[in-house]
């Protein structure tokens, strides 16, 4: 039992049946499969027009291989400051891109708002070398702090992107969970507001290894093929990350499981308020519950075998930081997280006084 | 049916059975799993000596990432002319490695020569800054063109490399069909001849993708756990290549796995001679044949529908070169390879008389 | 006239004359000269212990050089956030790094404290993959900002990064200012205090383009002519540039040259305080001002000719940052400045109002 | 007295008085000095068209730069096998544009030819991600082999680039050399032949450090002033290196010097055979003598003081090879070479039978 994280869970019993459903026989390698083109196409029916669809294996490599795409010559990727892919991915989106740089935004709950990316970018004005030149914004939906975008937000960012004509790239790990928390379509929430690239994840939701980079635009991938297989993210038996997609996104399989962890998150947030046991830093709007607690109370959790992720404080209001003797963690449901283990994580926690 | 290559087949059933077996429940991610854990003492045991260990989905990022272990500025990497990491990589080994320079050097049947490389390695002498510096040797075993080097054949590589002071890199993509066709330990074809650091592949021989850098020197693996994240090559559910391994040595099934496919291939090589439809450029040795054929034959079982792709003949020595009339094709046999397949390829060879 | 940078005069008659007089006869090329070994034996000289030297042609070439030549995978290099190699490189340093990333440090005074490194490097643990790993602190001497470490300060930054096992690097651009403006010997300023490799500048002091890269442990430099010449920074007639030396270097010209950039700077800065026409962002202490003053005041003066680049206040403690309709810039003096320039630039600034 | 290389001389005088003319005085930083803009307007009156130019300090890097504008992710770029780029450059190609493979051809004299590069080109086909993308085609001229281009074998191996939509680059760091060689205009020899991008190098000619990227179609460079920056290639005194052209180009002094080292050559050339000391390897186009000669004699020359660098005779047809007591030898005549040194050589070089 452990809300640790999301990528602690195995496959779901749907996608392990696609896997094997798709195990037999002999099919051309390197992504030129008949599946691969059929999940392309579902894909581009889901997104409601025509995309460019490439499959790999992390999220860390969907990621820097779609900012790869945009790279310029010391350009600049605005992201928000506590991003995964300025904080957690070890440097592979700088060393992918050919060394550009991440400038971190400073904004509330893991959003970056539109005045704070305006004024970042301002610094790097078009033409003066030295500062290097603006080449992308990156948001992640749902963010890091488990909060998510709202379809507005986005293209309010979007507009300070296009005012210096650079692409808008989604960090989608946890793409589902945002879709289902905000109740839109996926269209709505990518390429109608101004998203060009997003990298969706199916990992964390029921898959073993399922990232795809989605371009909106498939003119813009033209070099993608060359970009990924160089970085060395080509599987040869690529028709497997289609497998698994395959059984993700039938029957609406990847909407309940996120739908599935999203409930768990919330109920144990309340859970959590509602006992006293916690206070929460921000509202819980996918499937991660960001509790600030007393620290003996933790400890007392860890002990009994909870493992917690403390996270960082910097994004809260002064006022809402954490006491000294508190300390914010971050709890994550997934498809595969049971009422059970949600009850018996509140029991713990509210026993624990 | 065909004989494209060995990476058209899926995954093994006991591979496949592994990966259900290891599907339940929470495991800590990032490859800090007791799975992963129990796989690398497994590995250990069988290279009968403390290795350090790194799992990751594709064998391209295997080579390139084991070449970025012992990059040096202005580094040069000598190979075959014709090798995977030369030819067929996109350039990931000199992205990976920040520019490193692959050096191809021609040798008969896919195999370099140590006289050959101590001769092109001398074009670059230590601390001449202008021409580079030698920084690694790397052989491919079983070799792109099907055959085998002979565990004193890499003893001589490894002298020379050794002279320079350089490591040996072994791409282990058919690992265990050259290990079965020399019948020696993989300790006596890896480091005890020599070999610093492997590529054990295990994709084409029964996974979806499950590749294991594997350093016979663990103090020389520090900084790996970084390359490879910086890379994008960490898989978060990484208990799920563990799995793969797991079923894959389990009861000697990847060595079972592999003398079948030996087997098929030295059939297929046979029945091709005998029947008069093709001589062989090089004697099978692993699980591919190299067939030299009328271009009228190739046609026609490129129509009943075999894939066979041409290969370069310039690793053939002169007299014995395709006639213009001709073509020089590659036919890979794997795990999932029949009898039946085999023979009815054969019959079609044959016939097409 | 103009005090917009200490990079817009030529070079001092005195290298002038060290260029013309080392320009005849044939002398090998690429540093294998006579004139490059005798520079280097003086500046081994200069800093009391055997050194290694490369020269370059340009300060961001010589920063990112030795910044690469302490590289690792996933590294992130420490320094201040408005650092020469964070805002006006153009990401020279991720690049020529293969992709490091750079963590800016608020600071006061375009110094960063040890306290403040300690607290951003604990966000790096080692052994945690994600967040990369610590590689090395860079700190620019004198700072960015006009100001100046005291060589106390460089030792406790050097306590704390060699608690983490990282070198320390010194951006010493404008190295000659600060050490007459701190009065102490080369070797108490560099590697008496910690500093492991030096970015040794002498082209905004009085030369084209002179620049070395000083390793005060020769051992650390072994690779260094591989990463010079990969880069494209290994010049030909190299000699060139250890002629400029000389002529730096001989008779104390440096050191006059810095002492004269200096006290014109303190003039300068004096009477724009004694006049009202400027406050001080902070005191004097190199060549460098930095005044806050009235934007029609500013805009008199640019009007006449005189280009002051404006300047990022967020170094500022609040209370003192520039009203609405100040503006804080950046004026500096070099070498080539003269009493007569400071004193029109005086009147100017006074008379304007 | 030395024949070792062409850099091994100073600068010559007209240049220094350049230098000395315009170091007085204040100039803005980074190229955007008057003079800069006045050598940019007449090298485009010299090329006889509008072009974008960029001034550099390394013959090296004013080509992988060069390359780096025109680099695609797992490009390759087509050079001949003994080119600068591919045998003395340390990879600096292969870094600077993010890990393209340099692709080495034979032909004779240092020259490739069209069928040759065709052939080679087709080993990577459209959209074969394996294999990698074509990206440039590079020549030299002069080349290595100090033979010269013809305009119309330039013009041949642009139709094959062209066919495959693929720039040609030019490394003209003997571009003088081989423009009075073939007494053409700078126009027929680039551009009208089907030159995109030139490295126009003035160093080994009489300059200390001046190099120039020259793009005859201002639009392709659009990015190169942030590559440059982000490779550490811009110099801030960099009127500096205009001045160097400006002196340069005065009065045809470039195309002066060009005369005289190219006439030396000839002598020396011609005296070498006449006296049956040498045979030479190729005709003396330019300014560079290859000459077989037997050891002892080149023994006894170097004992001399003569050095003389020894070379591939790879590029020979076997018959013209050195016998085995034969060495093949570079000696190279620069703008400074006199008469009376030649005939010192020839005279050391006869008289030592």
């Amino acid at each position: 039992m452990t809300f640790a994280s999301d990528n602690w869970a195995g496959a779901s019993a749907a996608v392990m049946a696609a896997l094997a459903r798709h195990n037999a026989g002999f099919e051309p390698a390197y992504g030129t499969d008949p599946l691969t083109q059929a999940v392309t196409a579902r894909l581009a029916e889901l997104f409601e027009r025509d995309v460019a669809v490439f499959f790999v294996a992390t999220g860390t490599a969907a990621n820097a291989l779609a900012l790869s795409a945009v790279a310029r010559p010391g350009g600049v990727v605005f992201c928000h400051a506590e991003s995964h892919i300025q904080v957690d991915e070890c440097g592979c989106p700088e060393f992918l891109t050919g060394g550009m740089k991440l400038r971190g935004i400073d904004g509330e709950g893991g959003k970056i708002g539109p005045a704070a990316l305006e004024r970042a970018m301002a610094a790097h004005p078009d033409g003066v070398v030295h500062h290097g030149q603006v080449a992308a914004v990156s948001i992640t939906q749902a963010t890091e702090s488990g909060t998510v975008y709202a379809v507005d937000e986005i293209r309010a960012l979007k507009r300070v992107a296009a005012g210096r004509g650079v692409p808008l790239h989604m960090d989608g790990a946890r793409f589902a969970n945002a879709l289902v928390g905000l109740d839109v379509s996926p269209a709505e929430m990518t390429w109608k507001a101004g998203v060009d690239v997003l990298s969706f994840g199916a990992t964390k939701n029921g898959c073993w290894c399922a990232e795809a980079v989605v371009f909106f635009d498939p003119a813009a991938a033209k070099e993608f093929g060359y970009l990924r297989k160089r970085a060395g993210h080509l599987l040869s038996k690529s028709r497997f990350v289609a497998a698994q997609f395959d059984g993700y996104l039938a029957d609406g399989h990847w909407l309940d499981n996120a739908r599935h962890a999203n409930a768990m998150a919330a109920r144990l947030g309340a859970g959590l308020v509602a006992s006293g046991a916690a206070r929460l830093a921000w509202p819980v709007a996918a499937n991660a519950v960001f509790a600030i607690l007393p620290r003996d109370r933790l400890a007392r959790l860890e002990a009994a075998g909870q493992r917690c992720h403390e996270w960082s404080a910097e994004g809260l209001p002064e006022g809402e930081r954490p006491a000294a003797d508190e300390a914010l963690v971050r709890l994550v449901a997934s498809f595969a997280t049971t009422v059970d283990e949600v009850d018996r994580f509140l029991a713990l926690a509210a026993g624990a006084d």
